[in-house]
């Protein structure tokens, strides 16, 4: 092995960097899981979870990660031939379509071309059509993380109450949770589904459910077969703050120190407002290079993920060779249907100006190296975005 | 305490950045370090800083830190009342002076402007002139960590050997080592002195003498009092791999980490290479912004800091406390009689190109925060740096 002097810009869009405190935090002895200590940190973490997605209800916590807890929200609240209606935002919500299938469930999919979020009109006109009421849930992933774009989710909630239909919202929250706002009670989100790599600035490794009343008593009469998985089972434990089968009680560690950097110490306003701003930063070097963003509505950019597309005849995977083997950076590559086609800038988690600047700086460099077309003057154009915002 | 989110950029010209590797292999349980297992690491360490100094003569390890081994190098080769030629680079070498006074030598200072390196031709020049040999060493710091400048030693080994006097030569490479070509052996140095916070990319705590025959030699004779830094009650148990009082075990265990980081994985030219297209990179930088090094003989530019000069009139502690105030990146401040009127920006251990290029951006988007008079620029001048240099 050749060391690589210095650190490793991680810029993939998730897993995010791990901030030292959180290593630290994790790497203590490990305590047990029925004993008198560990139900102080399940209350506190539960309770920072529910800070965290801005609910006063339950919020359930697996270890496993996100794909498990896509699983958790459908099979605790539907039952074996069940309709959802669900949104083609991207890659992600494609894969949460194919889960649904496969555990019995009947999706419809509205079709998109993976360039913005999801689209409240067109999953209201749906329900609306739906008379018997056949579709039981409506599953939309807010911050899509194969394509930058960021869907709308309280006018999703306002679109499904203007037709009277009863179906649960079901919202992905994994690449945006702590980073984007996201208010799981106000919004009227039935159950959230999220994961510890990204925002929370974990490995991964846990992922959560947060539920609503509503979800809830459909968990009641769901029929849908479950075991690790059920709700039922984790609420009774987690009220004295244990947990019916083993934890992972070091990531748990980790999740309370994150828990307090996130909302004692710097703040979620704070964090959103950072996160915003990197974002800006990020878009404004993409527009001087030139390049097109992959979301094409600017009300639906994604604050943690710039997707970029290649011009023509250039290759995103070319590129990230370059800038990996060269400047010792990752970032995501084109996923599914936009393989080889766009490349993938992460700026979630624990991030700063200086570290965006140094990535900005690798792509720009590898631009060059890599003869795609572009003009220079994307990092002079972050900076400028980075030196006016306050 | 507020988190600030991502790392922060610990710019200083050392202590460096720590790489998590070896803070890792310093977090492992102290053994006994008389037990048997002690013997593998010492022997490892002592041959390991061999090769690091470039030399096949003794290495001294003191559990201290620089300025300690500054005063082993002196009590164990000189006498009460010994005329020692100092020359006068910067901070470092009239902090040392001060030292030698403090411990009963008479040091004469060779004075400058503190910006450049040590000049041999004036060495000589000294030497010659001290017919009756009273002058017993002579005393110069390698990379002078206040100006950036970088002393030329084998040139100052050559003068002093042209003039047939018979002192010492003792170098301070305590920036230096680990990070520019340094080679005790081959230049014909007397004694070394290093320490493990800079290019070791170690903590603060562990410093090092490298010694050569006619230093061992002279140490017999020394009359100054010494018991901590003797190298005579060193060197019987270090032949075995002990150490005659409590080593630093845990930092030992970061200094195998990192010395098989910089001679196995690395490699001691590629870690040169790194720093000097690093370093040209930040003077790219300074050039384009317009601003003055202090440095003024590019053959004296040092590869681990590059120390810049403030436009008149304005204060490069404003400067600095703007830049880590909105950028969390602290700079190193301008030392004694260069008190805010330089900055210097580190660039040495274990650092890269993104890194290099968030520090560049932070230093830029500072300038124009703190108004201070420059041209736009030097960020992309160091981008052209980096992409050429392969």
């Amino acid at each position: 092995m050749s060391y690589h002097a210095g650190r490793h810009f991680l810029q993939i869009p998730g897993p995010s960097n791990v901030p030292d405190r959180v290593l630290r935090a994790i790497d203590q002895p490990t305590i047990d899981h029925r004993g008198p200590d560990f139900a102080v940190l399940g209350k506190a973490v539960l309770s920072g979870m529910q800070r965290l997605f801005q609910t006063s209800h339950p919020v359930v916590i697996y270890p496993a990660s996100g794909t498990g807890a896509w699983e958790a929200a459908l099979v605790n609240t539907l039952s074996p031939g069940d309709t959802v209606l669900m949104y083609e935002t991207g890659q992600f919500a494609t894969l949460w379509q194919h889960l649904a299938k496969r555990i019995g469930l009947v999706p419809e999919f509205i079709s998109s071309n993976w360039r913005h979020g999801a689209d409240p009109t067109a999953i209201a006109q749906r329900l609306s059509a739906d008379v018997e009421h056949r579709i039981k849930a409506v599953c939309v992933v807010h911050s899509e993380t194969s394509t930058g774009a960021c869907s709308p989710i309280a006018a999703v909630r306002q679109a499904i109450s203007s037709t009277g239909h009863p179906a649960l919202l079901l919202v992905d929250v994994v690449s945006s949770l702590g980073s984007i706002d996201y208010q799981h009670e106000a919004w009227g989100v039935d159950v959230s589904i999220a994961s510890s790599q990204k925002g929370l600035m974990l490995p991964a490794g846990l992922s959560f459910n947060a539920l609503s009343p509503k979800a809830l008593a459909a968990s009641e009469t769901a029929g849908l077969t479950r075991s690790y998985w059920s709700w039922a089972e984790m609420l009774g434990p987690n009220k004295n703050g244990y947990f019916p089968f083993t934890p992972s009680t070091n990531l748990l560690y980790g999740l309370r120190e994150a828990l307090h950097m996130l909302l004692e110490e710097e703040g979620l306003p704070q964090v959103f407002a950072r996160h915003a701003r990197l974002a800006a930063a990020t878009r404004a070097a993409v527009q001087a290079w030139g390049l097109e963003l992959c979301c094409e509505i600017p009300e639906h950019y994604s604050n943690v993920v710039t997707a970029v597309r290649m011009p023509a005849g250039h290759s995103e995977v070319a590129l990230r060779k370059i800038i990996l083997e060269r400047f010792n950076m990752s970032l995501g590559s084109g996923l599914g249907k936009l393989s080889d086609t766009v490349f993938r800038i992460g700026h979630v988690g624990d991030f700063n100006d200086l570290s965006l600047m140094g990535t900005l700086a690798g792509v720009e460099m590898g631009l060059s190296l890599a003869q795609v077309p572009h003009r220079a003057g994307g990092v002079a154009a972050a900076m400028t975005v980075l030196s006016q915002a306050g």
